[in-house]
């Protein structure tokens, strides 16, 4: 069918999606030592590579569709190679859903800078996105086990998370966790300033390329004009809010602001409007973004 | 109501305006001395922060709505909140317009590169945004002295301001030469080598990125097709044309052309036809934007 | 008439494949020794430059109307100042039409780094994009020889060149062979460590930039959702494809892959897909891009 604004929207908010993952690449390389930038970004853009393979042959398939092992992921053959829907306007959102699972994958690198060999990192991917990711995606967004209707949605009631605080934010988180616990700290961390971010430019510019994307990451779904208006301000105004806090008690706590808290509490903002981000008026985004970055921890300032 | 065309291009547009800021960033920071970069890049970053909080607070209220002080202001405390906004189609009027704030208060922070403390320019942006930025933008464009039927339209008539000339780059522009007024020149200015740009390429980008940015500036509110294919041709060729005019006269009148020049022209052009965009031939474009820059005057080449 | 679409689409390709022209020139001037980057990029900066000028005066007449030389070429002098278009929707078509005139010329100019006046570049756009893209473009896309009921077409049948891959790629490969041919390799080439790229991660973000732009590039012109879709997804997983097998391919043979291998595969990907991008599936367009690039042949690895 002819292309409808829609349609137009959900292109371009991909499109913004996928260019968060090269932002996150500059944002992470920025913050290692210089010998350790290139591995750093290798990282995610390994992860846009290796996942937008694995989504053709068998992502697609476990994100949505006939739940198997009871609503926990969907038939991971069922779609081999996108053939069930080439030539369906769902092939849009398709489109539109690989560009989340490639940037959660990559968001977890940051916490394993420096200490990963690249090869380990391939083979973590190839496994968290199967195992992990597209189960969760199911069962929250793609009909499974959280979505109406579901066992874990009776229990609990459905999760409101709009853009992916669950699915992307603290999925990410959790293995994020899960690995520093695992690898532990990095030599030297927290005594050597050798350790300080190398190229701070970079940092910024990493911050600015996600905060321009993730008005496609919120926005993308907005089902009205009225929702896309509203979401899209509170994706400005709750990172804006973020950035004011995390100086300030930079300010207060060491006596002066830096460049890496503005980046850290930008993200950090977007971070905690994301779930919310169609369910809170932008006074609401302001209170939610600036209160929990008040006390940021940051190794470096 | 259901995302129309002209909405998505609005939601397009305004994140392309937002993304402008960041690459001014770029561009100001490589055009100072190494240790200067991160002071100049968060100039425009706390603009964000700064300008999006108040435009929640007071901004908006300011900019449309009731006049108040004849005609002068609309009245600050209408919209707290944007409560009034809030599940209306207005609302993307609304975020199409803070990205215009924000990007001409940080317009001004070039003029006083390496020589201004930090929380010297938080109390400016927010005195400057509140006390000149709003009440000029009610004026011109949101219903007050200088629009259709306000006094100082029937004395002078109405602006012919597309974009935002008189608005954004007039009002940064006097702004900035009264900053200069006060601050004075950078010690060692003109013939201190250590004042050369420390990083072109990141200059370049900067000014690549609020090219990019620019096409969301100038067609965000072109009511036809025509209208925006005509402005989008302006808003490409008339910085073309002001690249090549800055290069051939740094060539003639030095000797060699430089990539500085290049980054110059581009935004002198695009600043120049701003105003004009919806009003002249291509062909008018590329003698709007090459006749002004003719005669460059810049410190280091 | 008010914005369809199809228009806002239009539009928002237009801008992303501007934007590339930016990122080929970060790509290409990461890639140079240090000393050589401002000139590098410099040869990007100056193709949008002259190609939009030339455009206006004779380029968008030359590249669709009347054909004049038996279909070589359309008249020269039919649209001077775009006059004809103005007014019409068709200078939506001349705007993104503009992009592709000048990335392709910037293309070629990678073949020739770190030996080039700047000068001799200058007139070599001026001839060749007026000499053979415009030319080429109206035999292929313009209504001329190699167009439905050209003599060529009779002869070979069209080419299957949905987005550029013989109008854009083939044509400035071959442009840059005969330069090459031409000109001979650099100093060193092949034995001077100094010949390293300076800025891998410049070359990173430089091919970030030009994926985030090929998804204008690519499907820009889609004609239903559906086509969108498929092409979206095929400028994904192509060049994704293209960045495994790469980056294999540099582990096998050289035991260790490299973030240049990841951003030259990216962009081979890029150009494989782009003729195919909308007659083959998913599954076919990874063929496509991870065949080829299986043996790469790079002079730093």
């Amino acid at each position: 069918m002819e292309l409808t604004a829609g349609h137009v929207w959900t292109l371009v908010a991909a499109g913004l999606v996928f260019f968060m993952t090269p932002g996150l690449a500059l944002f992470y390389g920025g913050m290692t030592r210089a010998k350790g930038v290139l591995n750093m970004m290798m990282m995610s853009f390994i992860s846009i590579a290796i996942v937008a393979v694995v989504w053709v042959l068998w992502g697609a398939s476990m994100s949505s569709g006939d739940a198997i092992l009871g609503g926990l992921v969907a038939d991971p053959t069922a779609s081999f190679g996108l053939h069930g829907l080439i030539g369906s306007e769902d092939l849009l959102g398709s489109a539109f859903g690989i560009t989340f699972a490639i940037i959660t994958v990559a968001l977890i690198s940051g916490a394993i800078a420096d200490r990963t060999k690249f090869g380990s990192w391939v083979v973590f991917t190839l496994v968290w996105i199967t195992a992990v990711y597209f189960p969760l995606s199911f069962m929250v967004w793609g009909g499974g086990l959280w979505s109406e209707g579901g066992a874990l949605a009776e229990m609990f009631g459905e999760p409101i998370d709009f853009a992916g605080g669950l699915v992307v934010h603290i999925n990410a988180g959790v293995a994020a966790l899960v690995l520093i616990l695992l690898i532990g700290a990095r030599k030297g961390f927290g005594k050597d300033s050798g350790q300080r971010p190398h190229n701070l430019p970079l940092v910024m510019l990493g911050a600015a390329i996600l905060w321009f994307g993730w008005f496609g990451f919120n926005v993308g779904a907005a089902a009205t004009a009225e929702q896309a208006a509203l979401i899209w301000t509170n994706t400005l105004v709750a990172p804006a809010a973020a950035m004011l806090t995390w100086l300030l008690t930079e300010k207060i706590r060491d006596g002066h602001a830096t460049s890496l808290g503005a980046a850290s509490g930008v993200v950090a903002g977007l971070v905690a409007i994301t779930p919310a981000c169609a369910n809170v008026s932008p006074l609401g985004a302001i209170a939610l973004a600036a209160v929990p970055v008040c006390c940021p921890r940051s190794p470096w300032v």
